[in-house]
């Protein structure tokens, strides 16, 4: 070993950035720092496939806003939606049973496998029907990508932070205090295999005047979603696979759609029919729901692009930094339409910005995750972070988004209770994706300060 | 859509192509197509932390060769190894659940990570003690990468798989039956996240002549391991998360030191010491075991580095083909010195080999995913894949390994009945890593061959 490496100090470095770490530079005992052999008093367990330690108690949690089983008049029973605990994320991958959910019914699907079928039909020169096998002999690929419901970040969510307790009764909603998650945790991201839509539809033979297709699920409901061809024959995957295993019921078992950057809501579970037609088919849910207002008071249909976003996970309101000092601030950064090319960093209130670095290789349509550390003086400030795309496309800050979308209601409510909690809803239901800020205070508490502001 | 994708058949085109396939050319009718509209039967269920399908029941199973809960006179209640099921696997991401793991001692470390702290000490500067809490504070990166122990593929496995029932009377035997899983299950890929071990050295400041890392776990064993600090300084992770979440017991929760490329025993588990030495400790393990013997008699000690190495995993022995025609031949390759830049199938026992498309971006020390479409004529043939990685290694043969490295017997063994178990065995226990073929006989079913060759 070479001389240079003595006294490097990287990160670390300085007794002022020290000051914030407990490390040990003051003497330590060996029986001090050996006392984590712990006795192995784990009862013996089958093995066969590994569960998570006990100490472990990250969860999804129900949505507070917009959704049933919360909000009186509803149907009882229904699934409503599960949260990803992005604050604990780590890396791009999301594990698959904290995968965020939208359960459309009352219970998960219960598939066999082996009665499942895939059609292919409508506009087309020769119908075909594959079962689960036949599909999996067939050319596949493997991308990792990012879904993302269009109502995330939406503005009811951060109001049923503030208002759902005075509105619901539900016992869900004491555990569910965290923006981070309620508001901002629609979104996951995945290594999914399975074959790429194009390769079944060139099979089929799509016929000349065709311009959109109709995706349709095995679900009671028939979740069905219009979907332009042009991206069907580019880059949609009919998925088997999630992150190494069978895709999860809740994401679809066994068969999905995924549709690259696209709302959630296309990305249809369950898949078992594929219609080629020549229009859309101006379902419930591409009409009544999942449009935003324009300020002619039309609804804007058939948007589908995720814009660019980004969220610092770490810290965020569900943290309490211990002390001053050092830390890594981190979070994820995706766009619907490419490669996240840069995340910018404030940590003085968007005043100044730093590159944060991104973690490598970045994919397109996929988490992207940034890092950036921060010395902490212990005075109250605001962090937030801000991405932008590979065709330049930059995450709106509040204000710019306001002005963009003016003042929104939400479309589809009915019914008093209803309406009266939604009454003075702000902007931008679906598809938002204003610039995150956390205030942290000086006791080193974290607090959304976007809906505040 | 215009015209031009009107008649375009990509895979399937032919009608050769299409004779296995069962697609619906033929009539169909609506009835038979939307038969899975299966009623949502599956009882409610906590949805905090999902599960997978009821359907799905791909698992790890225990080894077969050179392991204590099989072997009599060996302490009973051992947990031994978990192997991966790589006839299932799909992309590059192993899902925690199904990551081999190797059980030192009868029951899994069961750490509280509030108790647990990680020790730098020996030849430095200033000795570091970390709370997990603390560690997370630093700079992180996210890495992919393989984990293998350095007995996959060995030819005790292989020796197991045809005189291991003889041997043995575990019931654990019957269910054990693949090559694919048994002999090469040792291997996994995940997304580990944590601090380089390089940070940490470098705020301990290594002292001038030391040369030498010894890694020690929490684990009742205390398992160690001695790293050469050249390595350490380069790409070592010290890990607390796996795939998005924490490191799961069975890989060392809450922290793992992961090694990438090098041989599994090194990543230590349940990590709570680094001490920077001058030389290396010649444990237990790395001297009786985890060598192989050289022409000479004499062991080789402190190898340290995965070869190039593939394998197909679909088809193989696992799997059954129902008929002639298309099929995807997949599998994954993967070397511990850099990335794979080439992998070559061949379908007719190795007369000519084809360039397999790879999963894109290609990964360092990471699995790579390759493809292949095969159409099978029906007859009787051999299937096989070798890799080449980006410095020119090329996967061996069973044969060229043979010349390599002689007759080897298996140095550690002791007893009379584990003794006339071993006696015979072949060639090379440890870094094993020859082209491994599949016999594909008329009825469809995948055999070994590389034992029987």
């Amino acid at each position: 070993m070479n001389s240079k490496s003595t006294n490097r100090r990287g990160f670390l470095k300085g007794s002022a950035a020290l000051a914030g770490l407990a490390v040990g530079a003051a003497p330590f005992t060996r029986a001090q720092t050996l006392s984590t052999d712990t006795p192995e008093a784990r009862p013996p367990k089958d093995l066969s496939y590994g569960e998570r330690s006990r100490f472990e108690n990250s969860v999804r949690t129900v949505t507070l806003g917009g959704v049933r089983d919360i909000i009186p008049g509803l149907p009882p029973g229904e699934m409503g939606q599960r949260l990803t605990p992005l604050q604990d994320s780590t890396g791009i991958i999301t594990p698959s049973s904290l995968h965020f959910m939208t359960g459309r019914g009352s219970r998960l699907p219960d598939i066999d496998p082996r009665e499942h079928r895939l059609m292919i039909h409508g506009m087309v020169d020769r119908p075909l029907v594959f079962t689960m096998d036949e599909l999996k002999r067939l050319p596949s690929v493997s991308r990792i990508h990012f879904i993302e419901c269009a109502g995330n970040s939406g503005m009811s969510h951060y109001k049923a932070m503030v208002k759902g307790l005075e509105v619901a009764n539900s016992p869900a909603l004491t555990k569910s205090t965290y923006v981070i998650q309620q508001v901002h945790g629609r979104v996951s991201t995945s290594e999914w295999t399975g074959v790429l839509l194009s390769t079944l539809l060139k099979e089929a033979g799509v016929q000349k005047n065709a311009s959109w297709l109709v995706a349709e699920g095995a679900d009671s409901n028939h979740h069905s979603k219009s979907i332009p061809l042009e991206k069907g024959l580019d880059d949609v995957l009919v998925a088997y696979s999630q992150n190494g295993e069978a895709v999860r019921p809740e994401q679809g078992y066994p068969l999905r759609l995924v549709v690259p950057g696209w709302e959630g809501v296309s990305n249809v579970k369950y898949l078992r029919s594929v219609k080629v037609v020549d229009k859309p088919y101006y379902l419930k849910v591409e009409t009544a729901n999942y449009t935003n207002l324009t300020p002619d008071g039309k609804a804007s249909w058939y948007e589908f692009q995720v814009g660019p976003k980004s969220l610092i996970t770490y810290p965020s309101d569900a943290h309490q930094l211990p002390s001053r000092g050092l830390y890594e601030i981190t979070g994820l950064a995706w766009s619907g339409r490419g490669a996240i090319s840069k995340v910018e960093v404030s940590t003085n209130g968007g005043r100044t910005w730093k590159d944060a670095r991104l973690q490598q290789p970045v994919f397109r349509k996929a988490f992207t995750r940034f890092r950036l550390a921060w010395n902490w003086d212990g005075e109250e400030t605001l962090i937030q972070s801000r991405c932008t795309n590979e065709y330049g496309d930059i995450q709106p800050s509040m204000r710019e988004l306001g002005k963009l979308w003016g003042d929104k209601r939400e479309p589809q409510v009915a019914g008093s209770d209803v309406e009266k909690f939604w009454q003075d809803a702000p902007i931008m239901e679906f598809f938002s994706n204003p610039v995150q800020p956390w205030k942290v205070a000086r006791d080193g508490s974290v607090q959304d300060a976007l809906y505040k502001s």
